[in-house]
């Protein structure tokens, strides 16, 4: 049996904040970094809105599709936050009341009033698993392949952490970057033959505009640094032969 | 006949960077805010990686189900910009240079070569039609339903203005927000309750972290502003009943 090696994750961002232009995501990129980390990488993003139906669909697309899936959202007291119930009927599980989460809400609102909104954030699918946040005490959950965070970024990253472990992944995907100070349109023919001499280094190229000048960001991606090396000195090559200045690498 | 009175539109993000983590999206909010003013409402946001045939597919299923797709990515003079070519096969057309935009680009560059990167720029699915660009020249373009633009911010803003008369859109999403001294799980009844009563206003619950303090943005959307009048004054009841701050309405 040939060892798995490539692991892909999908995130679904559940919120119609985002949808309305109201609020910028951000969970996309925390997650894509922290995932790249642990070996996994990001193939697809969906932003959908609270709608049942159209999240009990994606969720069992993307967790066919994919290794991973995480859903940002919608896991909060009021009326909008929908995805525990729909993760349940997406897997053709029980809503209910999850017993650990339970304790760890009455003990974290010992101070104030356990009422029906605060009560709601321990219902998720029978049997979830837990995933604990030390910010605001809800916690998140996971289904088989399906983890679901909440939408607030800071509660996000704090949670995290504690999912390591969880995340079965491959050789961490490696970034290196060099920006010059050039356009894209100079260095685009150079560009394309290493990267038709380079298939196993995923080569980006993105314009910057800083301090009051143009420049291009170039970005090598693999898992493989050696690679890297070698798309690295193929580009610092035609960069001193077209005497380009390096901003940064 | 029934006048269409509801348009909906889905953003299709082209590009790897994004996926990486290593930028974060930001033309979503633009678009959708742009868009809303339209009367047209994002119903869906997609992230996909710069491989021509996920692009294809994506675009053909997009653009069957919404009344208008927007791409952002893609459209650059480099190796990973493929967005023009997948365009033209999703539609079978042929990919060549455009005449009007080698026309604009020639004069761009008429104090600088006119290479081959920015020749690329130049070529698109035959006949589309080209979406200005006054900030750096390379145009855009839209097939039917399908409007490509460039993923830089600044530049995909500027471009958008010479838009407006190309869409069709309903009445204007309108939006009212109003902010309380509160957290989510105080008010989840109640706003349960008006959500209930006002199905046509979507209402959206969002806790916030300002100076130090807690509290909660409670946003009402619809086409109907007395619609919204009458589920803030509701809001406006339970919040004087519950003697909670207002923060900013």
């Amino acid at each position: 049996m040939v060892k798995k090696t490539k692991f892909h994750a999908a995130i679904l961002i559940i919120g119609n904040e985002i949808l309305s232009g109201r609020t910028q995501d951000t969970n996309t990129s925390t997650l894509a970094i922290w995932l790249n980390s642990l070996g996994v990488k990001v193939v697809e993003v969906r932003v959908i809105p609270d709608i049942e139906q159209t999240i009990i669909d994606t969720v069992n697309l993307l967790r066919t599709n994919y290794d991973y899936v995480f859903t940002t959202g919608g896991i909060g007291p009021t009326h909008d936050d929908i995805t525990a119930q729909s993760i349940s009927k997406a897997f053709g599980l029980k809503y209910e009341i999850n017993q650990v989460a339970f304790k760890i809400l009455k003990e974290y609102y010992k101070h104030s009033e356990f009422n029906e909104g605060r009560q709601k954030m321990t219902k998720m699918p029978e049997k979830a698993n837990l995933i604990l946040n030390p910010t605001s005490g809800a916690p998140g959950f996971y289904v088989e392949n399906v983890f679901c965070l909440p939408g607030v970024p800071s509660i996000l990253k704090s949670m995290i952490g504690g999912l390591k472990n969880k995340i079965v992944g491959g050789e961490p995907i490696l970034s290196q970057t060099i920006s010059l100070r050039t356009v894209e349109s100079e260095i685009a023919t150079s560009l394309t033959k290493i990267q038709n001499d380079n298939q196993d280094v995923e080569i980006g190229s993105y314009p910057f505009f800083q301090a009051g000048k143009l420049g291009v960001s170039i970005v090598m991606r693999s898992e493989n640094q050696s690679k890297i090396d070698i798309c690295n000195s193929q580009i610092l090559k035609f960069v001193n032969e077209k005497k380009i200045e390096i901003v940064d690498r």
